[in-house]
């Protein structure tokens, strides 16, 4: 056999619900957890999952050296999953939050030169090896976060150039560091300065010349579009994601965050969209018609605490039997955690999702909504060797214990990577 | 000289505002930063804290040998204070969050047998070294989290022979372990069961007993009680605080919590107590009362959020020049975290205080708040050696990238007890 990882005694081993695509309802709710659990890895693939009395027995006929990880005492669970991160930038903008304080709004913020196209500024001037080398950093802490595998969204490029440089920086991270990264094409994420007066022009640039460049240079799994009043209607967002659609793109859409009745849950539905982003604002008729597309609601609580604006409904959601994944929405402006553990407190403290639920819309909702449902975000034979030990014997004291990250041991590929709360192997093999 | 550390080179040393007593108004927001700073501790007492050139210039004739603690690129601010904590308890109650999400009332888990009565009997029957050993496991989270002093009250004993046992384990955490714990007698936390027909009864058990006894072993400084509707009215409240004054206690006061128009605030400013803690329900004339008797109020919106209850109105009483400090309240109930950055993340964010307050009410306000203002709360000549290093180049980002733990170092009376967010030096010398 290959080289063997032997994750043993956890207190509760959550392995998460069995099933065929995205947890929705009740299923949200169920663990499948083994008391007592143990997890085998070979060569970063799961090959068994089970009692602690099974697991001896699975062991007992290999001669091979195994790498011991003790888990007594601490729950052990799926790598975490980010859905949704803007985690490609340069530069930070902790100014905005002072004049959030003092009241400012989004668009008295635009005004003073803060918001996207701030961040697109510094991520233009920025080197690529300066956009990796601060992206990489914020990937050790996503990692001693319990996160393995993230998403990242384009959007701070804005022009073709640029779209491309982050693109390359997202590819480069997914070499370089641990954590697996899936690339998300965003160039319609605010229309840039010399385009205000010609949002269209934008709009006709992302489809003519931004997404097939994309697509040539296989930069991008999916096309996302903010499609917000003020950014891009209706309309244009539909244009831009059939485009990318034609071209092979799966279509993710940030939809009804801030305006009322704008229809982004119900586009979102109609174009077959893995995944609708946000919905704070989100209508009753667009909920339902998510959940009758299947499309998964990525929620973002830590980003409405961020704004101190009301959380998406995710009680609705869920009793309507939408899928519903957690993400931090990492990003300067609006998210600048990379805590997905905090977000999971966020989500049972302001959308009242039970630790349970939290679970699920961490792990195996979060990899269904970044296409990686089959491969990560369970404890299960065949899937990667990403599991997280945390300092605590149940899964329900993650919630209790708020505020605090009881991130212990990361094990990715089977390797282990965070240590008693440290990183011991920051960067994948060089092999 | 003595043993000598130095800390060099920070990119903010975060002084705190000059001045005699609590911060107040707009000197909330007054840091005395000092850009590019050191401080010099000598056996444990702060004997420079300045630029790097007159530190330099400082240590230039000094020949001892020196521990030279690198801070460039770190804000640095004086060790955390947290001035309410319940944290001497055995147990856990995560099974109430899940109560709670499904809508039950705090009376609801009462009569299924949850809520102070429950931590109680586990306190009870836990040996008095069970006791210290399950508190001494929290200090250490504390310390990760930047916190240095804290305050730690009785009141899950409920009984003359309890109270002194968990008041014993109080002096243990503070002889055995880095942090310093301030502690006080709550003996009035609630009405244990064999007085739930004669609550006045348990108040002269409080008055004629516990208090003596308390006194008479010097095992507190304070005494607080938990004035609320149901627990204990204004007219107790007052009976026991007036007999614990007489007794030379200092006064605490849980006020106006729960129910409207009980009357905490105007209680805890009529008797002239230290402080008055959470102060959700709490009048405009008890907001006015207490800044004109100099009563602190201590804020805990992590309850408030673990609750999910409106935070208290901090702009309106920093407004009517009442001095804030912040706290974890740290208790298996309401408020199982250990987290002050979070807590002050929570303060920023719900309750719109800025991030410049956030450090003053965490600091030297809480210093204030437990009778520690002139040894600890700021970086001044004379002070404690109690220091915390920030993983971030300015105050600011401290609540910009919310819901993480940004703590890198932590320095204890002059000796480093956390590096790289790492526990290095748990418990004190045993000199
Ligand atoms: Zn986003
Ligand atoms: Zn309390």
């Amino acid at each position: 056999m290959g080289k063997l990882t032997y994750v043993k005694s956890a207190s509760q081993l959550v392995c998460m619900d069995r099933g065929y695509g995205p947890r929705t309802g009740k299923g949200m709710s169920m663990l499948g957890i083994i008391a007592n659990g143990s997890v085998v890895i070979e060569d970063g693939i799961i090959v068994f999952a089970g009692s602690d009395a099974l697991a001896a027995q699975f062991l007992s006929s290999i001669q091979d050296e195994v790498e011991v990880i003790d888990a007594s005492g601490k729950v052990v669970t799926p790598g975490l999953v980010d859905p949704h991160t803007h985690v490609i930038y340069a530069g930070s903008r902790e100014n905005e939050l002072e004049l959030r304080l003092q009241g400012a709004k989004y668009i008295d913020i635009l005004k003073l030169g803060g918001g996207i196209l701030n961040t697109a500024r510094s991520t233009k001037e920025a080197s690529e090896e300066e956009l990796i080398g601060q992206s990489l950093a914020r990937l050790d802490r996503f990692l001693l976060h319990g996160v393995t595998t993230i998403e990242a969204k384009s959007g701070y490029g804005l022009s073709v150039e640029d779209e491309l440089k982050q693109l390359r920086a997202a590819r480069a991270l997914n070499d370089r560091h641990s954590i697996d990264v899936v690339p998300t094409f965003m160039g319609a994420h605010a229309v840039p300065d010399e385009y205000i007066h010609n949002p269209d022009g934008y709009v006709d640039l992302v489809i003519n010349e931004m997404l097939p460049a994309v697509a040539e240079n296989g930069l991008a799994e999916y096309c996302d579009v903010f499609c917000e009043q003020g950014v891009f209607d209706n309309v244009q967002s539909e244009r831009i994601l059939k485009a990318a659609g034609r071209l092979g793109f799966k279509l993710k859409i940030h939809a009804d965050e801030i305006a009322e009745n704008f229809g982004g849950a119900e586009l979102a539905a109609k174009l077959g969209a893995v995944s609708a982003e946000h919905l704070l604002k989100a209508s009753e008729e667009g909920i339902r018609a998510l959940a009758k597309s299947g499309t998964i609601a990525v929620l973002l609580p830590g980003t409405a605490l961020f704004l101190m604006e009301r959380a998406a409904d995710a009680r609705r959601m869920i009793d309507e039997g939408v899928a519903v994944a957690l993400s931090t929405d990492c990003n300067p402006g609006t998210s600048p955690t990379v805590s997905m553990p905090f977000v999971m407190n966020a989500a049972c403290l302001t959308m009242r999702m039970n630790p349970a639920e939290v679970l699920t819309a961490s792990t195996i909702n979060a990899a269904f909504a970044i296409g990686r449902g089959e491969e990560i975000g369970s404890i299960e034979t065949g899937k990667r060797g990403d599991l997280v030990l945390f300092d605590v014997p149940n899964y329900r004291q993650l919630q209790y214990y708020y505020g605090m990250n009881l991130v212990h041991t990361v094990v990715k590929n089977g390797r282990t990577v965070v240590k008693g709360g440290v990183l011991v192997d920051r960067y994948e093999p060089a092999d």
